[in-house]
């Protein structure tokens, strides 16, 4: 069995008896039962992943970004030269993207890996190179890449985060950078989820118009020439994905296995969450909804995997933003439950 | 000219040069122009607020609670006995709430304020007592308080604020504890913004069908009894109001005349602030908006002082933990300002 198989066998499902025990203290804290609304359902959640109702007092946070480039760029999906795409590793390495600051600000560590970028980067801190290829090939005229480059990516993802694991991680977020992800990700969305282009795609970071009208027109031709089976999320995923979403469903798989919780971000972790749930359907239980992106079918790709997003920002930057914001309220939410008095420490009457 | 006059007086518009220059700080970061959606709306506010698009590497945040009892749950409106304020207001003292949690988790300092509890308290930590009356009367037989008392409670909340902000306050949020508040709450909403009291009122905390039948009931019987007056928010707030409400619209108008920006919570301090609003419109653009409440009126609420909610928890407690959510989101958005890198520090390509 191949370490990916292996992977998927080992997710579980949640633990009952720890949701329930956690739904129990959570009653007993001095407030009306259920009127914390989401950050309850946070706290019986991570109890069901960890297997206890006794939360850590603190979560060791890394979020995981994953970069990669895209052949189809050269259909002119994306606002941004693919030259931005190492620009902004070097940006991250030197912590002055959005991602730094919003990292910091929860307390996570920023963990950035090369699964795919079209060129050869430098030795970076925070930087772990693992490259499978220098990005992938134009899906509108071929697939986005080999069935082995795609478990090898997926495979860098379990490897990733089981290492992290290993040395401390106890909440991983999903991030990633990768000029045109969102054309891979809205064609993984349309097959995945049986959408159409139309509603599957957005503007990513800010196309206009004309750009909007080239990103349809070339997942029609992805679509077109690989005919990737809806049934198949691995097959989706080698035709019309990329290498740094095999890799974040990679992450999402390796860490469910592990029983450790992921926040996913916007639209091109969603869509790496969507393939690593449609291959492995007990990881959804692992995730963790943060912020609902300006992509239009982000909506419906949270929804597929019954995932709630608490943050309303507007945002579409991507590279784990919104995760970052997310942690914070999952933060909340364990603080809650560890630091609150119950009616009777409190001597508060019940209704 | 009162206290009250002055403080409205003195409430400006927005700095429009200083939200200028912030949008062309934004435009400068390394990151798609307008991609952090709600985070930059917020810089824009704040540097408007304060006058200067250099905002400050952090801010002195602190959550003013304003307590206050209601005649009115002689009606059956709350699913909790009154005895609850005290109650909470001890548990708050004692570190055992949840604002208390969330407070500490936003960095910011929970300042208490009794404007109006049933009961005398003793002294305790963090409690400022500025008792305007034992209660308000019950509004389903006559006014809630006097004009008086109405005005004290407005002046107790510029009292508290300008002090506050006198010692270094430079970021305020609005939280409440008073059992039965959401009902008045109602009523101030379904006569400011004309609304049908059955598409203002909610179930507060909990209340069952029967609770909710008895809060309409009541709130039909005091707006029969007082005949507010929709164009007159001071009447509104004797008749229907509550003492630790109009503490907090003081607040609202205190911090708005010293250019100190304000995060709303939820229903009740909602309510707080529309009365502020209707009292003085350029109160509305201090605001800086949290979570949605479950209650149901609370959409409309925010609309009409067009304030956009970006939590989404589900949250229905009160106290002022949305806003100490919120906090961190503008924490999050003062320090994307001060620490992300432009464009050209960091070498990176523009579309």
């Amino acid at each position: 069995m191949s370490k990916l198989e292996r992977t998927i066998q080992a997710i579980e499902p949640l633990n009952e008896v720890a949701m329930h025990e956690a739904q129990q203290r959570l009653d007993n804290l001095t407030k009306p039962p259920g009127s914390l609304g989401v950050l309850e359902d946070v706290v019986k959640k991570i109890a069901g992943i960890i297997g206890k109702a006794a939360l850590p007092q603190s979560m060791e946070k890394v979020i995981i970004l994953m970069a990669g480039d895209h052949g189809v760029v050269a259909e002119g999906v994306s606002a941004f030269p693919q030259e931005v795409t190492p620009q902004m590793i070097l940006n991250f390495a030197n912590g002055g993207a959005a991602i730094n600051v919003l990292a910091k600000h929860a307390g996570a560590r920023l963990y950035m890996v090369d699964v795919g970028v079209a060129v050869d980067l430098p030795d970076l801190p925070g930087l772990d190179k693992r490259k499978i290829a220098y990005g992938t090939k134009n899906m509108a005229q071929g697939p986005a890449m080999t069935m082995e480059e795609a478990i090898a990516a997926l495979e860098v993802g379990i490897d990733v985060v089981n290492a992290l694991i290993d040395k401390g991680a106890s909440f991983v977020a999903m991030g990633e950078m990768g000029i045109g992800n969102t054309t891979p990700s809205a064609a993984l969305l349309s097959v995945l989820e049986g959408l159409p282009i139309e509603e599957a795609v957005g503007r990513g970071t800010g196309v206009n118009d004309e750009g909007l009208r080239r990103k349809i027109t070339a997942i029609n031709k992805a679509l077109d020439v690989n005919r990737p089976n809806s049934e198949q999320p691995l097959d989706a995923l080698v035709k019309v994905g990329g290498l740094e979403i095999a890799g974040l469903a990679g992450v999402v798989l390796g860490a469910a296995a592990r029983r450790v919780p992921v926040m996913v971000d916007g639209f091109i972790s969603g869509a790496a969450a969507l393939v690593a749930v449609k291959m492995a359907p007990l990881a959804k239980h692992y995730l963790i909804g943060s912020h609902l992106s300006v992509e239009p079918g982000h909506r419906k790709m949270l929804d597929a995997m019954e995932l709630k997003p608490t943050l309303m920002m507007d945002m579409r930057l991507g590279e784990g933003t919104g995760a970052a914001l997310g942690m914070l309220m999952v933060d909340a939410a364990v603080k809650i439950l560890n630091e609150m008095a119950t009616f009777d420490d409190a001597g508060v009457s019940r209704e």
